[in-house]
């Protein structure tokens, strides 16, 4: 099953996506929240589906899609996860997952520009898989960890390299700016992606290709990650974690690092979970 | 005036507090959330109780606070930002404000137990001025920053220095523990502080003093603080700002540092802001 979240800014419904056609869903389901995924909401609108789908109110394919799930209490980064983007940042491999966490304002649709923020210099992409947790996850086992697992959305984690790394101490201040979070189009359910880590994913930037690879390049894999994760902190139902991005960003190209500038053009997608596209702007007040 | 959260764990409900009586308000306010915030929360009640606090339930001193507020989407942490605790732990005065994030899910009552988290060896206090988002805030200017603040909370930053620092990467693994961010006993609105920059502050363990300062040695002032983490992200109405913690910390300690066991009381307080104790008990699943 694929999820989405359709309609303005704020005021996004409910929705799910099949064959390519768009369905509304929002008088049997409020959000895709917390709430929704800790009391079985996702088993309840499978059958929904199954059952209802030809009497479902369609969207049109013109409506804007917002992130395709709302606001998680946490947005959990893995940092350097894959061996190719840590060499090419000049960093070590790590010895266990790095986590980050960026604010959940950060978090949009995954076709709305991407605001450059005010004094940005350095603004660069990363396609990621995201995994979106379906039930409430402490101390879980590695062997478990799929079970609290929902699914799966591309990701595009943003980051200023100013900010993040210039500005003195953690990464906090580079990950979290408004419109840094496209996630979606959708949410891909786990039981339709049975090999999740051999997906390929790409970003290109005005057409021409950045980051070509595979999540078979992972080094730390997502039950690793949910069981890793859980030790620290309750994960909640909805919450999301990123699991790192390939090399390929702009920060690590020779001879010269490139960033995004106004006008410039990102397309990302990775296999099974879909393709978005975001246009730079310059922030205005 | 004076904000709490009352009854159990997840099921708190809203109330204020005047002259050490507790009055239940849960049938005018269905919680301090962003949503209070936002639309004037603050004001309306403020009528409400001036106008109708005879006839307002009281609540019993024994029945248990949560805290304050409801989960905010983000508890931003600024690091470092009392000189003499960047000294003791050995780090270099900040040239700018160092950020953090604190997992949400560690939020909890100002009363509730410490639990040291599986695996801790290292688990640390730091008293801590909180302070509570009133409006929406992105680019603020410092001099208008006051007027986005809704009040003031004591925070016990609680930091497990092993997690946090000998386990790769960021701090995040060591700040966002379950019960790692007990907040209150109350939320004070901006108006009843008017000294916000010289408060007493202190905390014991085992009624030994080991924190005892003044938010007049802060580095970074609190509408600065506002300011610089508005050009980073937007702040929403009920976001919490923890403003760092004096020296006095057990990883500062000298010749060994000391850290909290099963058993161990920490009490806590800011002048003007109440104080909280909690006992430290070891996690049991």
């Amino acid at each position: 099953m694929k999820l989405i979240r359709f309609g303005e800014t704020g005021k996004e419904k409910a929705g799910v996506m099949s064959n390519d056609t768009r369905y509304d869903v929002s008088q049997f389901v409020s959000d895709y929240n917390e709430d929704f995924f800790e009391n079985d909401g996702l088993s309840k609108l499978k059958e929904l589906v199954s059952k209802q789908k030809d009497t479902l109110p369609k969207v049109e394919a013109s409506i804007r899609l917002g992130s395709p799930i709302a606001r998680p209490s946490k947005i959990v980064c893995i940092g350097l996860n894959y061996r190719d983007h840590a060499l090419e940042t000049n960093a070590t491999i790590p010895a266990e997952p790095i986590l980050f966490f960026k604010s959940t304002t950060a978090l949009c649709g995954p076709n709305d520009n991407l605001v450059i923020p005010k004094h940005s210099t350095k603004t660069d992409w990363e396609v990621e898989l995201a995994v979106v947790m379906g039930k409430k996850a402490s101390y879980v086992e590695e062997e478990n960890a799929l079970q609290y697992v929902a699914g799966y959305c591309l990701h595009n984690d943003y980051s200023e390299r100013a900010f993040q790394l210039e500005r003195g101490g953690q990464w906090a201040k580079g990950k979290g700016c408004d419109t840094f979070a496209p996630l979606g189009p959708f949410l891909v359910t786990k039981d339709e992606i049975t090999n999740v880590d051999r997906l390929e994913m790409w970003l290109t930037v005005n057409g021409k290709k950045y980051q070509d690879s595979n999540t078979s390049n992972l080094i730390f894999k997502i039950p690793f990650l949910v069981h890793y994760l859980s030790q620290f902190m309750t994960l909640l139902p909805g919450d999301v974690i990123s699991t790192g991005t390939p090399a390929g960003v702009g920060l690590g190209i020779k001879p010269e690092p490139i960033y995004i500038k106004a006008g410039d053009e990102i397309e990302l997608g990775i296999e099974g979970l879909g393709s978005s596209k975001q246009r730079a702007v310059t922030y205005c007040a």
